[in-house]
């Protein structure tokens, strides 16, 4: 390998699509790029762009001052970090993990880096591919205020907004299960109402512009429901969560006429249904974030 | 009450806070209204701007040409219509139901309507109360195209953008059910990420601007899934479902570690796993309108 000490370097361990398409931004951006993964052969284009391929993972972290995790859980990337060769290696260098799992994970893995001499920031990507490296991209981190910002300018590579959330590490993975919390509820909405659609002799083509409204009106309302669920208000006054219960109630009846598993909203349905037995009737559905946590 | 026969009349049947928007609407655009309601007491504030206030609905509906209907669901709407008096009084005349339930009674409100010589429009309202009588307003209707032709000057008082879905008069609510599913499922996923984020010490006002723009990527996406879906490709390339199927294991436990109902998100993981299960593991999250429908 060529040792450019001027020259920006980082290590990528884990080769998926989002871990080549970061490896890739890096090597776009000129900083010297070590790459491995679990199963070889993944590093073939990028290598042919510059990367440098380590045969080990403990070989791969000594390659640089910052190594970048991103594989499918905590589980595979404690499997990769937590070998005695690996730990070694990464003593006094920094980890980010940008592999997606709990706040619980990443508060371990920070005590697991404590106890190494291991400097350690988690995080998470929230945006697809295509958009890493390009102004589209955002990145949540989270741990040292300091480390994060030795390290931003490599990270910059990643391309888009990057936003440290704080010293406590949990912070990014707690974002990240919050927001795929609403977009995969909210991509699960959409699939059963193309199938309701399609029942109906509504193809998905002729649903879409009408979907796209509902998300355009989403925004305004997610910052209604915040102001309204911080403040512990509420409120039902346009929109009671009865009402809400008894459009459910439709969707649900709807679905299942045409034999369609309408098991999501009758949970939904369900919740909303519960708050209203608890005396909230005239609540807004903002309720139920609060009757979801009751112990 | 006052007849000036070149004056373009209404009736609008239900005064619950979308009726009363309606009426308010039509009196905005100069078109005489008149207004009844099953409880007494809601049309003091549209009577002092000028609505007419009848005294049953059979006096209601014979008012006018045109009755725009609008209470809580088609149960409450056949309450009203289905009565002697008031069908006799229809006879000839055009009720526009913006009630919101099932295609199913849509369809059984237009048989009912034929077999007594009313002639019936179906229609939902997709935009909240205030976007009424603006150019927010989203109308949506189904049935006979010269009727609605009939009556679109006036129907153009509540503002906003129209849409004639075509003649099959449940058309209009099976895009109301499907954008309801969409809408209160998305509503359902936000909510639960609140309380989530609470738990995680994360407020909803922190959290808002991460969700808008999670929200802002799903307009896009609703139309790549729209296409993928017609064609019955379901491709998993950039995010197979077991991917998908994984991040929202991370979400249960998340939740469920801090005490928090897990129970929608636990029913689409469940969804997921069914897919991978039958070997769609490698198509994208798509696959789930073909699989919820099969029978």
């Amino acid at each position: 390998m060529s040792t450019h000490t001027d020259q920006p370097s980082v290590t990528v361990l884990g080769l998926g699509p989002m871990g080549r398409a970061l490896a890739g931004a890096f090597l776009d951006a000129g900083v010297r790029t070590t790459v491995w993964n679990r199963t070889p052969g993944r590093d073939a284009e990028l290598t042919a762009r510059g990367a440098a391929s380590a045969a080990s993972p403990e070989e791969a972290v000594a390659a640089a001052p910052l190594t970048v995790v991103c594989v499918v859980n905590y589980d595979a990337s404690d499997a990769v970090l937590r070998q005695e060769a690996v730990a070694a290696a990464l003593k006094g260098r920094t980890v980010v993990n940008l592999s997606a799992d709990t706040p619980g994970r990443a508060r371990d893995t920070a005590e697991w880096a404590g106890r190494h001499g291991v400097r350690y920031l988690d995080g998470a990507i929230m945006t697809p591919t295509p958009a890493i490296g390009t102004d589209d991209a955002v990145l949540l981190l989270s741990g040292p205020e300091e480390l994060y910002r030795e390290h931003r300018p490599v990270l910059a590579a990643l391309g888009g907004s990057h936003t440290h959330l704080g010293e406590e590490i949990g912070r990014a993975a707690a974002y990240d299960i919050a927001l795929l919390d609403v977009f995969w509820t909210a991509m699960a909405g959409y699939t059963h109402a193309l199938a309701v659609a399609r029942a109906e002799g509504v193809t998905a083509t002729e649903l879409a512009p009408f979907a796209q409204g509902i998300a355009a009106i989403l925004p305004p309302l997610f910052t209604e429901f915040a102001a309204d669920t911080d403040a512990g208000t509420y409120s039902g006054e346009l929109n009671p969560i009865t009402s809400a219960a008894s459009t459910m109630a439709h969707v649900v009846h709807a679905s299942e006429a045409h034999g369609i598993d309408a098991s999501v909203m009758r949970v939904i349905e369900g919740q909303a249904r519960r708050v209203i037995a608890l005396g909230h009737g005239t609540d807004g559905f903002t309720r139920v974030a609060e009757v979801l946590a009751r112990r």
